[in-house]
């Protein structure tokens, strides 16, 4: 048995040699059925490239570690299979690790990579101490995803585009006809993007004056303490849109607690579109992060700079979209 | 600086340096107190212990793979931080992979951990094909953890003990009141210990007759359809032990969709302790798989079997308990 060609992945995905090149790159430039039937034939033929086999010095692993800020929130998991998708099929192993582990130990959270001399560094989620992150930087690759903190030059970061995020979120509430609208914030770049995107879009309705903004740490816990608060003002909103999904769950909570029914009493919002917001228990009307086209294109950033592309990092964002589901309705009209 | 030493840990500790030997090796023969004060010192002191790196030739990677069944499912989550703790207190790294990914290109799932010539495999959950695993064995020691299959000999088996627990789940139901109980099958190993056991205390109760188990596919969906199915009886169940969390939020859902309320008209229990069932909006009655100490059982298996322990595998099974919380309550008295 001869090992498989990339003729013989072109021939079973039923598209060119120089289409299965381009996938394989990673190129954005190719449509996604076609990316999706170059890739299971990839699988299927257990087909590893000549090419990346080449571009890979003797010295290297294949291997690129991946920095988890903390292991107990799954909101990465989707943008790992993006990530493992891509890498594997440019024969590249990934290898995790919880941040929170090595903060704990005040070692340079990236430390175990170097030492197993990965390829690349792939950062999901809050950044490490900026300054080690920099050392990192100038000996591998380093892609920041999911988070937007500022980050050493060279270092590329893709994220979804919070921003919008936050105005798709606020215009479906306005369009439903709410006008009185609570945010519960969060904190750090992702939570303030929000929450300004957020008070921008209020403004440019002129709502200004109905935006309600609580500050929350992004817990259950905190969504629920904060909804309590909310509703129990004199003038309270009609609709919650809290800054992660985790929040939100908290405010549906609250509501339920006060004798308020989510929607008809109150509309709630999400922000990650979590496998929790999929629960037909929760059915959360949320915002999709797009979290496997981040690790697609994360993974697609570590390739190029594999491949020598030097320079600047870039920011790369990718466009979110809103998932209406069960928790949002027009208010109850007085 | 020097390096700490093993003295600078126990001075810490406040322990005998013997004594943290003992919580290094994983020994079971530590009380919980002292081991968190051990682990605390390594971590604080950044402590690499001597002793690990020289039993670890230079072959060596100092890598322990750890091969996922499906990374969507965080229930493994708190197993990886067990493991974690024990192994990186021996200076040991942990890689992880998910075999879902590896079993669609139709290859050894263990194939790229041994490229990567780790110290040994950690499999979380249901077991890919026991040839493949076999193989694996016979160059490197393998645990299997949270899984029930057979497996090759010289494998060890660490997992919570699912008899006992679907045990504590009946006599709970039955303590309660309770006399029609329904449980949702799973499948597999664990989904048939669990099935037996619940059917077993029904019978020990004198409840065989009124015990009904009906299949489902370990989801919420399958959880939901299966409960609207039992709830539609003549003679419906006043309790429902699902086999896992998930089934049993897909139950909670099928009651509210009927107008049933949780826990007045139904009682409804889980299994697993997921942090779904912690979430306030859920609040499930479940069983605690104690999945860290399963973890940290099977980074001590690993160690021993580093430390050239031979022989045959052995299976140990940690002791569940029952986390009591809003989902079970006396049935209504007619």
């Amino acid at each position: 048995m001869r090992p498989p060609t990339i003729r013989d992945v072109a021939d079973r995905a039923g598209v060119s040699k120089s289409l299965v090149s381009l996938v394989l790159r990673g190129s954005d430039q190719v449509r996604p059925e076609k990316r999706d039937a170059v890739l299971r034939a990839v699988r299927e033929l257990g087909y590893r490239p000549n090419a990346a086999a080449r571009s890979l010095s003797e010295q290297r692993t294949r291997t690129v570690g991946v920095l988890l800020n903390d292991l107990r929130n799954p909101w990465f998991v989707d943008m790992l299979d993006g990530l493992n998708s891509l890498l594997h099929a440019n024969g590249l192993h990934m290898l995790l690790a919880d941040a929170r582990l090595n903060r704990r130990t005040g070692q340079d959270p990236a430390g175990p990579f170097l030492d197993l001399r990965v390829d690349g560094l792939v950062v999901v989620g809050t950044l490490p101490d900026p300054a080690a992150l920099e050392a990192v930087a100038e000996r591998i690759p380093v892609v920041v995803a999911g988070a937007r903190e500022p980050v050493p030059s060279g270092v590329d970061v893709v994220a979804g585009d919070d921003e919008k995020g936050a105005r798709l979120v606020a215009e479906h509430l306005i369009g439903l006809g709410h006008r009185r609208i609570a945010h519960i914030a969060g904190y750090g770049a992702v939570g303030e993007l929000r929450r300004r995107s957020f008070e921008a879009t209020m403004r440019e309705h002129g709502l200004a004056d109905e935006a309600v903004v609580e500050p929350s740490d992004m817990t259950e816990e905190g969504g629920y303490r904060t909804t309590v608060r909310l509703l129990s003002r004199a003038d309270r909103p009609t609709a919650v849109f809290a800054v992660n999904d985790i929040a939100a769950v908290g405010a549906l909570s609250a509501a339920e607690e006060l004798g308020l029914r989510v929607p008809r009493d109150l509309s709630i919002v999400g922000y990650d579109n979590t496998s929790i917001a999929r629960l037909r228990h929760v059915w959360l009307t949320t915002v999709d992060n797009t979290s496997h086209e981040v690790g697609r294109r994360a993974a697609h950033c570590l390739l190029e700079r594999f491949e020598g592309a030097g320079g600047r990092g870039r920011v790369q964002l990718a466009a979110p979209s809103l998932e209406i589901r069960g928790s949002t309705a027009p208010p109850l009209t007085d």
